[in-house]
Formats: structure tokens, sequence, C-alpha cells
């Protein structure tokens, strides 16, 4: 493994073990048995290294969207794809537990979150269409509601784990079938046979 | 008005202006021309002001869910119980905000916190109740996804500024007006004329 990539997995390691704002990259550096110089050498500030791991999950979301755009569309792919967005949520779990104060400390992530989250918006109201094509989903909803729906999905999707952190705490398999139940929540009354 | 209320008052003009990490006692006691002994007095720790605070915010919320089951609830009982509620999580913006981190910081609200959203849940599981009798909610909606319904309204309650935060950042009546939109969007799929 890369030095590069050692220290970001000990990044995020420490990140979603103890928080952002009681690790340093002294921390992360001793960790791994390397010196501060060294990891300084590839990231000169915490910022970048927190910027590299957002930039990570922005990319391994861009293979999920590419994947579910690649796949016939029905209720199993959406669970899939509802499983797969999770996995990923919990891998960085740290960023969305703490995202209004990164967002606020690095600009540069909210800005690019703000680009993101545009972009997946129109991936989703395709995936929307298509669902509505299959005959899946009812076709009597208002544009508007198609993409306030979509809204709804980023809510729950970035901000269930806070929820879970200040309520049930639930970990591993059930935290996965509490958020699958919440996104079933969801689309249950826009499926055409609960019309 | 009395000290007491005095300090809270401007605590939570100054968390919500400037964040929670970067205001002291001493910064709010100098903001109404207090000594910090005199606020000692009424207040010895941060966290007794911020659990003051989110006690005043619990006992608003009661006031408003007292209101809401004593009208007949129709769809403009609702609008207004939506305002309302936006106003409250506006008031208090600092909490939700930083709402893992204060739990995680401050035990007691926690617990405080996850005692009230279960309270909360009885009482917005009547609500529904009564939506359905009156005919504005459609009949045939499963138990589960009942409770399921009325998580997605606390994430979204409790969560959407954070969204609006990484997001459109809308202020005033405009954010007033999206967060509605955000909760019709929620509702509209359960309402009988849209069965």
């Amino acid at each position: 493994m890369k030095s590069k990539e050692k220290i970001l997995n000990a990044a995020l390691l420490l990140y979603n073990e103890q928080g952002i704002r009681n690790i340093t990259t002294r921390h992360i550096a001793a960790s791994i048995g390397m010196s501060g110089g060294n990891l300084h050498y590839h990231f000169k500030h915490t910022e970048d290294i927190i910027r590299a791991l957002f930039d990570e999950l922005a990319l391994a979301y861009d293979g999920l969207m590419a994947n579910a755009q690649s796949v016939p569309l029905d209720l199993s792919a959406i669970a899939f794809l509802t499983e797969s967005s999770f996995k990923l949520v919990n891998k960085y779990r740290f960023i969305f537990i703490n995202f209004v104060e990164i967002g606020n400390w690095i600009p540069e992530i909210r800005d690019a979150y703000y680009q993101l989250i545009r972009k997946r918006e129109q991936q989703f109201l395709k995936v929307f269409e298509n669902l509505i094509a299959n005959g899946i989903f009812r076709d009597d909803i208002p544009t508007s509601n198609k993409s306030g729906l979509v809204k709804q999905f980023f809510i729950i999707n970035d901000f269930w784990l806070s929820h879970n952190e200040l309520t049930d705490q639930h970990v591993g398999e059930d935290a996965l079938n509490e958020y699958q139940n919440a996104i079933d929540v969801l689309l249950w009354p826009y499926l055409k046979r609960h019309q």
C-alpha cells in the first residue's frame, strides 16, 4: 500500500472512532509508525486529509450511481442501491456526523458537496423516471414533488446517522436494517401497487 | 427582565450567530454588561446554560403539541403546526446545527431528547389517527409505516437546517417556504385525495 493510501486509511479509522476534534496529524502518523515529517510531505494540512477522504467518498458514490444507471431498475435494484449507499455513509461516517462543521471549516468541501448534490439530483430524477416507465412507481406524481422527494432522500441519507447517534444508536446489521426501513417508508406511497 | 432570562437571551443570540465553540460565558456576560461573577452565580457551567436553552425549546414544543391536540385537525391546522415548528427550530437553531456534538458533550441533553422524541412519537401518532378519522389521510397505511413516517418527520424537522446550511443557505421567509415545501412533499402521498 502506498504511503498516501496508508495515511488516509489510518485517518479515516481515527476520525470515525474518536471524532475530528480529538485527532491531529501527529496521532495519524503515530498510529502507522510514520514520522510527522513524512506525513507532512504527503498532506500539508489536516484539511487536505479531510478533503482527500471526502473526494474518495464522492468518487465511490459516482461508481454506485453509474452502476444504478446501467441495470434495469426494479425493487431489488433499489434495495441494492440503498444498501450500498448506507455502507458508504457508514464507512465515511465522521463526515456525515460532522457535516455542517466540516462544511464551515473547509469551504471547498461545502462547495464540492453543493455541486455534487445538484449532479445527484439529476441522476436521481432519471432513476425516478425509469421507475415510473417500468411501472414500479405511480405515474401521477407532480414534477415539483419529484425533486422534493429527491431532496428528502438526501436529508434522510445524509443525516440518518446523526439522528441515530441522538436516539437508538443502532450499529452493524441493525443500523443497516433501520436505515433501509426509513428508505422503504419514504418510497412506500410512491409504489404503483400502493396507489 | 430577570437576570437569568437576560443571560439566556444573550446566550441564544451569541450561539446562533457565532456557534458554540467560539462563545464563552465571559462573552455572554460582557454582551449584557454583567460581571462574570454574577453570571456564574446563575449558571455554574456553560453546560447549564445550554441545558436551560434546550429545556426552553422542549417546553415551547410541548405548548405547540398541546395546541395541535386541542383543535380539529385539517390541512390548515397542519400548515400552522409546521410553521410554528419551523419557527422554534429556527429560534434555537444552534441546537439543531450542533445537535450530535451537544448530545455527546452533554449526555443529559441526549437523554432528555431521547425521552422527548418517544413522547412526541405518541403525540404524532395520535395526530395521524385524527387525520385518518377526519378523512384527510388515506386509511390503508400499514402501522409500521405510521411510526416510520413520524421518524421521517423528526429527521426532516431536526436536520433540515443542517441540510440548508450545506446547500442553499435560505434565510427568513425563503427558509420557511422551503421547509414547508419539504413537509408538504412528505405528506402529499398520504393525503386521501392523492391516493
